[in-house]
């Protein structure tokens, strides 16, 4: 009998069923969830206590045991997929928190900083592009690949400072759905363009991602009079809880097909939960499973952090260019978008929106299958992505307090009494 | 764009970070993730509503979207990651269930139940592969094989019919302990004579085996003086929910290193955490979880049944062979060993003993690496473990109503009043 851990052939009735391959693959995976999970909360506990966002230790607990650092864990497919969920639960709980009347309530308000802060990172990227020799096209690409917000990160920030209830909260909450629709279009434009082939479908993109979102929307006052046994009628549920979750898993799955990210599915549907008489018993049910899946979410992408460009100068200085003006362009388009609200509840707005994630990542990568760009270029834009996500905790932390509680737009009110 | 669903490359930030292959499989197991837990939950609906097992609807569901038939699911890496992990949890909470005092009471009777339960499958096996020809070492494999006991099934069931305090519930739990090292011991010492190898390294196996069940035994009393705050000191820990995660998670890779089932590990510090103070938070947190994960258990276990053996005549009549004589000799070393509990609670002993799982698939698959066995001989194997599974939810549910609570010894009162 070997004695390495990794070898043994009692390990799981399934590690053995598909051959030592599988069960090697079966093995390495269930250890490096492991690995992953008690590194991000050894990570969380130690920013913890320096007064520091939860959500960076966990990133860096990721980064630590990951394959560009100590190598303890890998990034399979498994926790891949852990850590979709885990972001797919946690913008779903996010939507529970929020009152449709009070998201639709700061819609302009959305639309505007949703709206500006897509189109000025586009610009500031190219320009950026245009400056360092590259054609339109990759300069455009490079633009697109930092304009859209991935509100993962934020929404944890807001949610361990107890701020979803405000009304910054709920802007860039809506600007994020709005965000979202825009990187749909720009990405079937430009694959269009690329590939010399823009027209019906383009279109029908567009109305599959906007009347997704319309009818989740349209649908979810009619959670108000559904009964509570609506959610409980199969004999396998004590509880809502199995059923949403399916529902859940559902409406994630649902947009992606109309090719929107699976964390707006979730969100959605979390807004319809919201207005269910289920929805206290939801949130209570759903708490362990935020604990245990969320994690997953930082750690991988902590793990996933390569640094390697920002080791060779000139392309640091790129990196450094675009970081810089991904900043703040979020932030002058959070500033315009919403600036009704006033100064530090409008900075914190544009702050929020700061983190690039996956259209980020997915641009990219379409633009290097495209060979719109090279590989430098392409590693250059994923750094910068990963600075304007780590900049939003701290920033966030910080400006938070400043904002004042009466702001003069937005139902503050109305927010806080819910 | 693409309108086939999982091509987009929007799907998520982690889709397109490892190439177009990675996508598709992480597409691909997210959305096989999804169909077996929908096919494993209107499955148990179905089985509810006409008062059979709930798990052998979940069973059924999975085997129906599974790859042996629609083919709407694939058994990922990740799948079986989430299968395992709901095993482990289920056999967690069953830990979680049973007081350690009423498991102790039942020692003598679960080692007599575990023992003669372990030979008698080896030489009624054994008897069998003679009879159809096979030498010696191949017919004691094929014993072996059946000798082992899984009780993820019967866990269930028991815990579905909310009799885990039945002093036949805590024999059966017992004697799965004293099965899986009796396993453990068996295949290194299979593992040696096939390589020729047997001396320091099975007897370490063994101490290693009995050492980890032992300790984690010894050291439960001492959780009654564990205050309640060493589970809560973390601040990323509201409840108990989260540290007890990472500890139960830990105890299951503890004692695959050691050669035993990660199920036995997770069912040692369930009864570990069951003398704590936090137990009931501790249910409480876990049964969203257990609702989630365990599904999958089944719903893969399901997916994996391949039945071609059964398509062919003289295969079928060895797996009909080994399935009857894997049933009557669990059925009476149960009954042998438990006897004093009175007739028909004994029956349920040896009815419950009945799954065989993770071992039997390892011996096979063990058998069929070391050229013991013949791919046909592997498949007959297959088919009669899972119908050994298939069999103890039907038995059970009809045999534990007909048992009388006035067990004569095992400490029924106690357990009743826990």
């Amino acid at each position: 009998m070997p004695t390495l851990p990794f070898d043994l052939p009692i390990l799981s009735v399934f590690s053995s069923a598909g051959g030592a391959d599988e069960g090697a693959a079966f093995a390495d995976a269930l250890f490096s969830l492991f690995m992953l999970f008690l590194a991000a909360k050894v990570g969380e506990e130690i920013f913890r206590r320096i007064n520091q966002p939860g959500v960076i230790g966990e990133l860096i607990g990721g980064f630590v045991v990951g394959p560009f650092a100590l190598g303890l864990a890998n990034v399979s497919v498994t926790a891949e997929v852990f850590a979709e969920l885990g972001v797919v639960i946690l913008l779903f709980t996010v939507g529970l928190e929020v009152r449709l009347d009070d998201l639709l309530k700061v819609g302009p308000m959305a639309v505007a900083v949703g709206s500006i802060g897509f189109i000025l990172p586009i610009i500031a990227g190219m320009a950026i592009g245009l400056a360092i020799g590259e054609e339109a096209l990759p300069a455009a690409l490079m633009g697109l690949a930092l304009a859209a917000t991935s509100i993962g990160i934020t929404s944890r920030v807001l949610s361990e400072m107890g701020v979803l209830d405000r009304a910054f909260s709920r802007v860039i909450l809506g600007a994020a759905i709005v965000d979202d629709i825009l990187a749909l279009l720009a990405i079937s434009i430009l694959s269009g363009l690329a590939e010399g082939d823009l027209g019906v479908d383009t279109l029908l993109t567009l109305v599959a991602g906007v009347g997704f979102v319309g009818i989740g929307l349209a649908l979810a006052p009619l959670g108000r009079r559904l009964p509570r046994k609506l959610f409980v009628w199969p004999r396998f549920a004590d509880t809502p809880t199995v059923p949403v979750f399916i529902i859940m898993f559902a409406g994630a799955l649902i947009a992606t097909v109309v090719g929107l990210a699976a964390i707006i599915g979730a969100f959605v549907v979390g807004l319809f939960i919201a207005e269910t008489p289920v929805r206290e018993e939801v949130e209570h049910g759903f708490r362990p499973l935020l604990g245990i899946f969320a994690p997953f979410f930082f750690a991988v992408t902590g793990a996933n952090i390569d640094m390697s460009a920002l080791l060779q100068p000139d392309l640091l200085l790129i990196v450094i260019a675009l970081s810089i003006m991904g900043v703040i362009t979020k932030l002058v388009g959070g500033y315009l978008g919403s600036f009704r609200l006033g100064k530090w509840n409008a900075i914190v707005v544009g702050l929020g929106m700061s983190p690039r994630g996956e259209v980020g990542i997915v641009v990219s990568s379409l633009g290097l299958t495209l060979a719109l760009i090279s590989q430098e270029i392409y590693a250059v834009l994923l750094a910068a992505v990963i600075i304007t996500t780590l900049v939003a905790p701290f920033t966030l932390q910080w400006s938070i307090p400043k904002a004042p509680r009466d702001e003069r737009h937005g139902g503050e009110g109305a927010g806080a009494a819910a």
